[in-house]
């Protein structure tokens, strides 16, 4: 903990993700600043914050001793200008509004010395728009985190085409530091590759409901007890690798023609409205939204567990 | 396993998948007849059925002493009817080609009673197309399992349109007898759920190789770390529905148009060659063939693992 001590993390934004970010910092011996101009969110976020830090105690991964000192090195701040003094590097969690992510990250960098990293935890907006109005752009970068990241420990670094590679190893170093595996895309794409994947596998499940082939709750059940069983222990290229005799060579030529001609087929669906619909009724029938919250602090638990058995 | 010890399961085929099958209905105290009619391959199966009963010695779920009883339940053969002689389900796993499928399909209704079900373990070839000559079609189906089914706890079940809801029911309670989840499928599809969220994934995957945004092992990095750990505690529904305050409707509302417009762009890939050939040469890079067959014992032994913590 002692080398990351001194050094300052501003994270823009007190919601779910910037708590979560900053919980990841604190826990690898970070000081950070957090900016959020809802006062009232200033609370909920120490209260995420604390949360965070209880899966670590209670999966004996942190003393509960060390948790008031690790509390202190988080100060709050209403004022941006405050909020960034000293700071080394800056990652906006705002909501995904492009204009409002415009213009805050113009703000961040007339308040910075002009070498120090901004980036922005976005989903789905490129940075070559948000940094737009950015003094050096050069510095500026998605770093798209799983959610959260003290749980999903990879993040997303999307650089644009001004995106230098100081910046690009700066973040890479700063990740490797609180235990994250960079990874790094080549250029700018819609959905980065988190999305892109994910989105891949539920359009090709709601194009099941759709076509009344399987209910939702069978296709979770598949993924849990097949796809995601494997796919956590390895990835989808090491997966068909390791599935036929001879590897991913003799696969490509076994399947992939196969799945070729099983995608080429006309007919196909994009995410039709029945299909969402029927999802969310089979949904709300097995974890009513009163719920949820409990059933997410299961899911941490559990993905907890997995993680140090897979270590 | 006394209620399950008298009922005599009929294999056709012992190459993997036949093996595979052997063993889980084996281990759930049943009665295996197998039949091969390459003599070599007999051998080859009854190592591959002792290093599955291993896996469960070596996680404590199976008492040694156990094995050489449990193995006096298989018979092995090389002429049909006797393997076929008083059984109560027969389970065809041999290669993947439709006309030995068809011709196998009528050989074995041939030879058993009309009302006995005969089940396709086949990755894509369709049960109507593979009953065609059978007699008695309607008791037919495709029951396609994870691979292998001892540690993949599920089973696709696929009608055709002349499937019995008789032979789908006991086929339903036989997969519950040996601890297997039954997904049925309403009505026959091109590489049935599994494959098809599978191919989805890996379509997306090599897509984005193609298009040289990251590299292959980032994509199985990403996946291992993010999306597999979450889906092997929860699917994709279930994930997403998790993911976003106000759950999957706000999902729907936030992400699917996001998502929408990302697969809706032109230039798609589909499975080029260049992306293929750049994967495979990364694979190998990454494990040369020779080490396959040590990484599949390490990947089943953590995924018995994780299937425990996740009981």
């Amino acid at each position: 903990m002692v080398n990351n001590s001194r050094k300052l993390i501003t994270i823009v934004g007190g919601g779910n993700i910037g708590s979560a970010w900053a919980t990841v910092f604190l826990l690898h011996g970070y000081r950070v600043s957090l900016y959020e101009n809802d006062f009232e969110v200033h609370a909920k976020s120490k209260k995420s914050i604390k949360k965070g830090l209880n899966l670590f105690i209670e999966s004996n991964n942190l003393d509960s001793k060390k948790v008031n000192n690790i509390l202190c090195n988080i100060s709050y701040f209403k004022d941006l200008i405050r909020a960034l003094s000293g700071t080394k590097y800056v990652i906006e969690a705002i909501n995904e509004n492009l204009n409002d992510k415009i213009n805050i990250f113009k703000n961040i960098s007339q308040n910075i010395d002009e070498d120090v990293v901004i980036a922005s935890s976005s989903s789905f907006l490129p940075i070559s728009k948000i940094s737009e109005k950015t003094i050096n752009k050069d510095r500026c970068l998605n770093l798209h985190p799983g959610n959260p990241p003290y749980l999903l420990k990879f993040a997303e670094i999307v650089p644009s085409k001004f995106t230098s590679k100081k910046a690009l190893d700066q973040t890479k170093c700063l990740l490797k530091s609180i235990k994250l595996h960079p990874i790094l895309l080549k250029k700018e794409v819609d959905g980065f590759v988190f999305n892109r994947l994910q989105g891949a596998l539920l359009k090709e499940a709601y194009s099941l409901i759709n076509n009344d082939i399987v209910e939702a709750n069978d296709i979770d059940l598949i993924v849990r007890k097949g796809l995601g069983l494997r796919w956590a222990v390895m990835g989808p290229f090491e997966t068909i690798d390791l599935n036929t005799k001879g590897g991913i060579e003799k696969h490509s030529k076994i399947m992939i023609p196969f799945y070729k001609s099983m995608f080429s087929k006309k007919g196909k669906s994009n995410f039709e409205k029945k299909s969402i619909k029927k999802v969310i009724a089979e949904r709300r029938k097995l974890l009513p939204l009163g719920k949820m919250s409990a059933r997410i602090s299961w899911r941490d638990k559990k993905i907890f567990k997995l993680i140090n058995l897979l270590k």
